[in-house]
């Protein structure tokens, strides 16, 4: 098991581990530094700092403070009655250094050091004509309700590399700003100091197929069901079907961690022993995503019994662990962390509020998360499939060129043989977890010929053969196609 | 400074930790128990097996085993095309052990064992008339658009007693399902073996009012404002200024925690020498709510500084660290910890979307938050005053007999003298953290007179007498009256 640590965050480092940092930026004060350094002489020193003295009295400029001038972006949707600019001031004074009236301290130099910036605002709808989208705004009497995209910045130095306080920075009370009868956050960017401060994913796609032994396509994946009441035992015989069917990657439902009914230790066992098995006779190790969720100190025991285990995944809840749950997590995991995001419908399900998933993905991406839920194509839930699309494709773009942090997305609800032409049409990739709960078990000849269905489906969909046209060199698709229209 | 430890989750109490959790429940087979517990006999145990093995291999019915009888309920506001119970039935199969086909492994024994429970359906809409509230649900082609309050229950044994998996069971997947065009979670009972796993607030009113210095009435609070932009030493001069003028309570901005401008180790330093200088001079020593939101070691390297430096209270905010920062800060904290709900909006400014605070704040007073944020009467956000004063109704209403985890609720956001008679008529007490900004720093009279016009104010409610009498004495409040009106 690969055992990566967690990337120390840039101000933790001492001079000599920042030497390959320095040596990015090459100026005089660099080689200065290095030249220090390299004699043995320490200082204590901040990324932030514009200078660093060393503990001989010499001063020189950090050259890694270009850092300090950076600043963190954030695109919202807005909705309001009042004249666009002057809401959208109130949200920038909200966010930095705002109060209701003007007080003693506020300084025209604290403004410019410290205040949110409005980059842009482009209207996208200058009458909404059909009355504020969201109760208890403010109307100030004249005027239409208008919609607009705004970008806002922070300078970098209020927060610091920090993705707790960024989200207090970027989502913290403007949601509730009177001024607005719609804000939703769509997207966000980081400099390259949150890209120094936290791991991100340690196994990604390629992680990722190394340990589930899958070369090519997407890996073919499907959930424990019913999502609680199978005992360790249930849910190790239902392992060794599905293994046996041909599965790639099988995952706990969210809804099954630590329960007394199915205690999360004797289900490890359990499962293990028939991945183990099966992966004897026939080479294929199959990979698990036991569910972890829990307290911090539960989620490291689990993880750490899944590795003695020969496990090769665990799964997490991001809403019930949070950001700095997950944060831990990605630190101490030697496993991918596959991330389920149920509850997002209460961050998202309204067009005029909340967090689009665009934003929100790259969070828990940068905080560790290997594999992201998108749902599916024609899901039984609400989400659009352009929806779908576009955070499976923001999941597969990277962060920084430098550091991607690219997460698998993970497709699933409602799945079966007939949405993977479509979604590789969509797409244009294959770097993804295919997940079918009765897409696989339900399939009428039982589910080997479910999982040879989804293959199927997905060779016809990469190759640009008609899936009906598969469909005839294929019982198992056919019988499929039949069965799930 | 008091060290009380983290609770001790039950399932990981061994035989003698557990006698007196045994002695609450007397009956043959506890008797059993604790004459073997004494004769020093071993036993493995989970709290919710109904047996007992001891290494005699004799075997007892675990007299704990009641709470595995015990149900979680959450109640909802729906709102649905669909015939309501065959909607809110998809909703408890989703959340317990359903998918959108029949599968093998679920007999009805396994449903029995682990289904949620529909337990009430109440009717309150019968025809919303004017459309769907959310985009994306289904409709079945006839019958209105109904809404009603629901009441599901799940078994405690399909989680646990786990506030992580909880959050996961009763706000998880189903926001997203078509059958609904809303749906917002009301209320959550939790049964007493949560009350045994965590912590709860480790001051609560009690606490805070010992280690703030205030016996009677609410404490006085304000806000470090200018948000972000003030460095340490310019913090500690307004820590001055406003100790001078009378303060009990001032908060860092959630916007304000380790930021380079404002290094939180050197803020802690200059406003602990402040209010160090000033409880010398006046005996009285100012609590302050120091924001050490941020990755775990960080919260606790800056939780165990404040500690060292003589501090109060530690401000923490929910949305940014997450559940499991929360528990993790409970377990650890030796400080009341000041719960700051920023990003509360995008929870739940929808009315049928997301979470009451009702709900809400269950989790997190449970979690260890001493101080919960309620926003404030004839606030500058959008919350109606309704809205507020059942929320801090909450955070005094005891979670358990015997376990009340009261939160001391926090009021702010445009607060000033106006607002305490109607907030006291309405809530008829006065545990609670008043916080006002530019209702002291913005007095005409200066922050002194902001002070005392808000604790005169506060004297006016209490005793009944009308604002405008109590401002015949009072220059402050008169002054207060006519600058804020």
């Amino acid at each position: 098991m690969p055992g990566t640590k967690c990337a120390t965050p840039a101000h933790k480092l001492n001079g000599h581990h920042s030497l390959a940092l320095f040596f990015k930026i090459p100026c005089i004060d660099a080689l200065q530094i290095v030249n220090k350094v390299l004699r043995g002489l320490r200082a204590n020193f901040n990324w932030y700092n514009h200078y660093i003295t060393f503990h001989d009295g010499v001063t020189v400029r950090n050259p890694m403070s270009v850092f300090a001038t950076d600043r963190i972006e954030a695109d919202y949707l807005v909705e309001t009655a009042f004249p666009v600019d002057a809401a959208v001031a109130v949200m920038a004074g909200e966010q930095s250094s705002g109060t209701f009236v003007p007080l003693p301290g506020e300084t025209a130099e604290l403004k410019a050091r410290s205040a949110a910036r409005v980059e842009r605002i482009d209207i996208v709808e200058e009458d909404v004509g059909d009355g504020p989208s969201l109760p208890g705004a403010r109307h100030p009497g004249t005027g239409p309700v208008k919609r607009a995209r705004v970008t806002l910045s922070w300078p970098v130095a209020n927060i610091g590399p920090s993705l707790p306080n960024l989200m207090a920075t970027v989502a913290g009370n403007l949601f509730e700003l009177a001024q607005f009868s719609g804000l939703r956050i769509l997207d966000i960017r980081l400099d390259q100091s949150f890209a120094a401060a936290y791991p991100g994913p340690k196994f990604g796609v390629e992680g990722t197929r190394r340990l589930a032994m899958v070369d090519n396509g997407p890996l073919i994946g499907t959930i424990v069901k019913p999502s609680v009441g199978l005992g360790p035992s249930e849910t190790a015989a239902l392992v060794t079907r599905l293994a046996e069917a041909g599965i790639d990657f099988i995952k706990d439902d969210e809804l099954q961690s630590d329960g007394p009914a199915c205690p999360f230790e004797d289900r490890v066992k359990a499962v293990s022993q028939a991945i183990e098995r099966h992966a004897e006779r026939t080479g294929k190790r199959v990979m698990f995503a036991f569910n972890l969720t829990g307290d911090l100190d539960q989620m490291r025991r689990r993880h750490d019994f899944v590795v003695s285990h020969g496990g090769t995944c665990v799964m997490a809840s991001l809403n019930s662990v949070g950001l700095v749950g997950m944060i831990e997590l990605g630190c101490h995991a030697e496993l991918p962390i596959h991330a389920h995001r149920n509850g997002w419908g209460y961050l998202s399900r309204h067009p005029l509020l909340g967090w689009s998933y665009i934003a929100w993905q790259k969070l828990w991406r940068l905080a560790g998360a290997d594999h992201m839920h998108v749902n599916g194509l024609d899901n039984k839930f609400c989400e659009a499939n352009d929806s779908v699309i576009a955070s499976a494709r923001q999941c597969l773009t990277p962060l920084w060129p430098d550091k991607p942090c690219i997460a698998m997305p993970v497709f699933s609800s409602g799945q079966s043989a007939l949405q993977p032409p479509e979604t590789f049409r969509l797409l244009q990739s294959t770097d993804l977890i295919y997940a079918a709960g009765g897409g696989i078990m339900a399939h009428p000849d039982g589910p080997a010929a479910g999982v040879e269905s989804l293959r199927s489906a997905w060779e016809a969909a990469v190759s640009g053969t008609p899936l009906e046209e598969q469909a005839r060199r294929d019982r198992a698709l056919a019988r499929a196609i039949e069965a799930y229209s």
